[in-house]
């Protein structure tokens, strides 16, 4: 699964009014001691989160455009947004003519910095919440605005929650707390492991910022925003302090108190102090104050403005991957076990779906919507079930080619015995999030459809089945996945692979599979990644096989230089249609492979299917897992 | 072919005096108005050349080490010399007790930076021949240096120099002028066309530095330095100005007047001003000074400290790679017809060289030394043939696991029909370069040697028939020459393919196949890349198979979004040792390709044999290529 969010309102925002209230905060005094000539809007919360809560919705509130990637920009005269090619037609239709769409990776479309630098009158001031750009991306705006006379300035406070009269409250759900049989290691070994490293280092203290960091580092799940299961927050650690920011009333909970063991900590240096949420920053110039003139403090160079420049330069070593995002990408004995026993049942549920599907397609009653319901459903039905990990993507024909789609009431489909079916979906559950993607023809797939699969599928077990030495980079692999669509003349423009939480954000760093990051640490024993190679006939059908794969140990015949190697082993255990494959194009190694994971999914998801008395899922499953000659 | 230089004389070379002297001119006030308490002796010339002139050797000189990669740093206690894990023995050997050697790659070794912070006292001044350091290795030292309290200081007299009685001349060797037949673009076009891209990108002035961009550009060659046909030089193009900066002894050869139009330019704006070498930076300072406001000069940011900050700041417009050197790497018609010619010629050579060792090496009498001397007879026959374009890499069983091997009387061996032979050779021809490697058996390979020459035959192939997008860069294929090598747990620690120039250095960029590279730029049709996977076997055997290719346009099934695709056409065509392969390893598609590669082989080749006469290497040829069942 490769995106978050589609379109939902077809009908373009009225944005007059809310400009010209805007304007006018931006000229207050009340805000910031000068006028401000050019307002900007990011994206994203103030944790740099992919999937943001509705009270964070600023740029889609201001503009109208819900996509998941988009910045405005407003000046005294003009309104501009920014987005990516996904999303030209859906912004062009969610906003008004008081908005400029701005095209990113067209030629003529100009940088936000070049087109701040020709609108703007001399020596102007550029207003940006700090708390929501990240301190790489004001380095850059503000070195290109200073360069041309202009100043980029940081307005405390946000100037759309100014004009925001019905802004949502900040969601501050229940906290869940996650015991050693779902986690593995406890939170306070995990501080110790962190401060080992800071030991090594020789840093003093470490700014969490990321939710899904803090979550993962306190074992503990919340529900703020949706398909994460995260909560707000921030943690500051030093070598004899935790500090934990989160709304208090969260903590009165006694079962949360306990896991915390916020009222008798068992070590003085495990007792974690709790402040405010929104205390952070006061807390953080505080310990920056009293620094000793070596003390160094480690925050993610992805981090918000406002947080880093609270610690001196001097004190200050940004890093790209935090310890917290590296430890918790390498899932230990007992994740390993929770994500598969995850993977399990939600075989069970797909399996019971595509029998089902099987069956009522002809009868023409299916739709993207209700089979993307019935794949909640029968999720829902299995235990633990937390909620979906991302917004099903459930699409018939044409809309298949759409990378990104989601089925909305005006564009829903229905399924046949015509069409190719592909469906993206997931779930989180207690003990691990999955994200499969099957592609399927209910009727007789043309010989182009089969021709296509077949490539995406000799993709996919490349990179599955690929051995490489331990210490190589995802982003190595990529090409294997792409090799025999490229032989020909095909291609798919995304990437292969991301990291997978445990029971945590669906999306993770810092490992992947794609051509476009150079910057991923390298793949280890333990790391999960999805390996999701697809094909897209624009106008006709998508294509896309995706396994949730774990990074194992490999035994090859020789061991050059004693480095070891690494392969894949899939925890994804969902029949991949037979019918779709041409399989006078696989090699013999291929089939094996699709063989040997055929009987695979038999054996183990099959015994579950029995166990749970799924038996028309069973028999579905049995007839598709017939080996190939 | 991979690297420059190796061992040459092993006993260590006796410093202490020349240490003394150089630490006399770090105090003397005649250098710098302050005494130097430390000065950094980089490897390069003035031009950031791979290989360097004998008088540019001054790492060398001050501490015996003559590898291809080093950097000397002098205090006035100590004196350290960084190199890499190549150069580790060589390194240790050449020096004496004066200097420590600091092992690059190794956890325990200090950077540059920090070992000069741990060792000088405070505010102290570090020297550097502003020349000889490259603007960004500058930037970095010098950000360093302050931060700790110490600074860069650049000394305009080289101080090596200072201390080198014996140093040899700068060479000015005659030059040679290239016509349309060999360039198929006149100098003057060329002009016409890198002022096109000046004019694209707003640029006033465009300052050449690297050597074989300049003999491109004026389609001139030189012999100043070993392998590389280039000479001593810079120029500075405007648009109404062209400078060129070069001995002017050089230019009083009518032919080379002629061709530059000295005497009677053409157009006025293609009359070319000439200066003496060492008046650039003058010039250059003189032209900045007459700049408007918004003009714009391009420099490479690889290119010298010293000229990188003749240009002022807010004129100064770094890039990574030149237009000439993108021009250059994109071979024409006539280039590409030249390059094949010189492949053929060169697998003449190579044929009767392979044809000569069989019959002689059961004699005994054939060592790695006088095969490559064989080796450079046979090519010196061929038509306008000029040098070699590296030095030989022959060797034999254990020394064929030394990537960057030469062979030495110290370390000579006989060529037996017992061990593994590697030869790693290239000529320069006026129609082309080549490098090639072959690795034989004149005897019984053992199965191992098969094995492992089998695999990375695999990935020469798969590299070779590889079909990719047009836009793709080449480090996204190094993997694919891995594949078969990391799937039985090898691999090999050096990149798949570098750049190769048309009668220029055997090492270009800016196109390159490596895990390495990410700066790369996209292939194109016409660029011309090595292709040289291998497996190296310590103390036993070393296995490359290397051949230059030719990017062309392919033709696949599909077209996917009217991208277009991109492979390669060998231009080496010396048939690939039969015996040393495995067959029963290799699939169909591979034997094919093996069977397509031998016919083209004895067609073209065995055309220019038989003209040539060369009856014993037709014969050798033929029975070489037989086709594998």
């Amino acid at each position: 699964m490769a995106s978050q969010k589609s379109e939902s309102a077809m009908s373009p925002k009225i944005t007059g009014e809310l400009l010209r209230l805007l304007r006018q905060t931006m000229r207050n005094c009340k805000y910031f001691s000068e006028p401000i000539h050019a307002y900007i809007v990011p994206s994203g919360d103030a944790h740099q989160s992919e999937y943001i809560a509705p009270c964070d919705c600023r740029r889609e509130y201001i503009c109208g455009f819900n996509g998941s990637a988009g910045t405005a920009i407003i000046t005294e005269q003009h309104a501009a947004m920014w987005t990516d090619g996904r999303y030209f037609l859906q912004a062009s239709q969610q906003m008004d003519s008081n908005w400029t769409l701005m095209k990113m990776g067209l030629k003529e479309t100009p940088s936000q910095e070049d087109w701040l630098i020709s609108v703007l009158p001399e020596n102007s001031k550029v207003g940006v919440d700090p708390w929501i750009i990240a301190a790489d991306q004001w380095k850059n705006m503000s070195k290109a605005l200073t360069s041309a006379g202009h100043s980029l300035v940081a307005v405390p406070d946000n100037l759309i929650d100014a004009v925001w009269t019905d802004r949502p409250e900040r969601p501050s759900t229940q906290l869940r707390t996650l015991g050693l049989e779902y986690t593995g290691i406890s939170w306070q070994d995990k501080i110790t492991k962190l401060r080992a490293k800071m030991t090594e280092r020789k840093i003093s203290w470490f700014v969490a910022t990321a939710l899904d960091e803090i979550a993962w580092l306190f074992n503990l799940r919340g529900a703020d925003i949706n398909y994460n299961p995260v909560f707000f927050a921030y943690a500051i650690v030093g070598m004899n302090s935790i500090r934990l920011f989160v709304d208090l009333k969260r903590l009165s909970d006694p079962v949360v108190r306990d896991h915390l063991q916020l009222d008798s900590p068992s070590l003085p240096e495990l007792s974690i102090q709790t402040f405010p949420y929104e205390s952070v920053y006061t807390e953080l110039q505080a310990i920056c104050a009293a620094l000793g003139p070596r003390d160094k403090v480690w925050i993610c160079d992805k981090a918000s403005c406002a947080l880093t420049q609270a610690i001196p330069k001097v004190h200050r070593s940004p890093i790209p991957y935090t310890p917290l995002c590296l430890a918790k990408a390498v899932k230990n004995v007992t994740e390993i076990k929770g994500m598969k026993m995850a993977h399990i049942k939600d075989a069970v549920a797909l399996c019971e779906l595509f029998a089902w599907l099987e069956k009522e397609i002809p009868q023409g009653n299916v739709t993207e919507i209700s089979a993307a319901d019935k794949a909640e459903e029968l999720r829902s039905q299995q235990a633990d079930f937390v909620g979906l990990s991302f917004p099903t993507i459930s699409s018939v024909g044409p809309n298949g080619a759409i990378i990104h789609y989601r089925p909305l009431p005006e564009t829903n489909r229905t399924l046949t015995v015509n069409e190719v079916y592909l469906i993206d979906s997931g779930a989180q559950y207690i003990d691990g999030t999955t994200d499969v993607t099957r592609t399927m023809h209910f009727g007789t797939p043309s010989a182009f459809e089969k021709e296509c699969f077949t490539y995406v599928l000799k993709g996919h077990i490349a990179v599955s089945a690929a051995i490489f030495p331990n210490g190589t980079k995802g982003h190595l692999l990529d090409s294997f996945a792409r090799a025999a669509l490229w032989e020909s003349g095909l291609d798919y423009l995304h990437g292969t692979g991301h990291g997978v939480g445990c029971f945590l954000n669906v999306h993770e760093g810092p490992c992947g599979i794609s051509y476009k990051t150079f910057a991923d640490e390298p793949l280890e024993p333990g790391m999960i990644v999805s390996d999701e190679p697809g094909y897209y006939e624009d106008g006709s059908f998508g294509i896309r096989i995706e396994n949730v794969v774990l990074v194992v140990p490999a035994k090859p015949k020789y061991n050059y230089r004693n480095r070891g190697s690494l392969t894949f082993e899939p925890l994804t255990l969902v029949p991949i249609q037979v019918k779709m494959m041409n399989t006078e194009l696989l090699t013999q190694k291929e089939k094996d492979w699709v063989n040997e994971y055929h009987r695979r999914c038999r054996e183990v998801v099959g015994a579950e299917l029995e166990r749970q008395g799924r038996m028309e899922a069973l028999q579905w499953l049995i007839r598709e897992t017939q080996p190939i000659m």
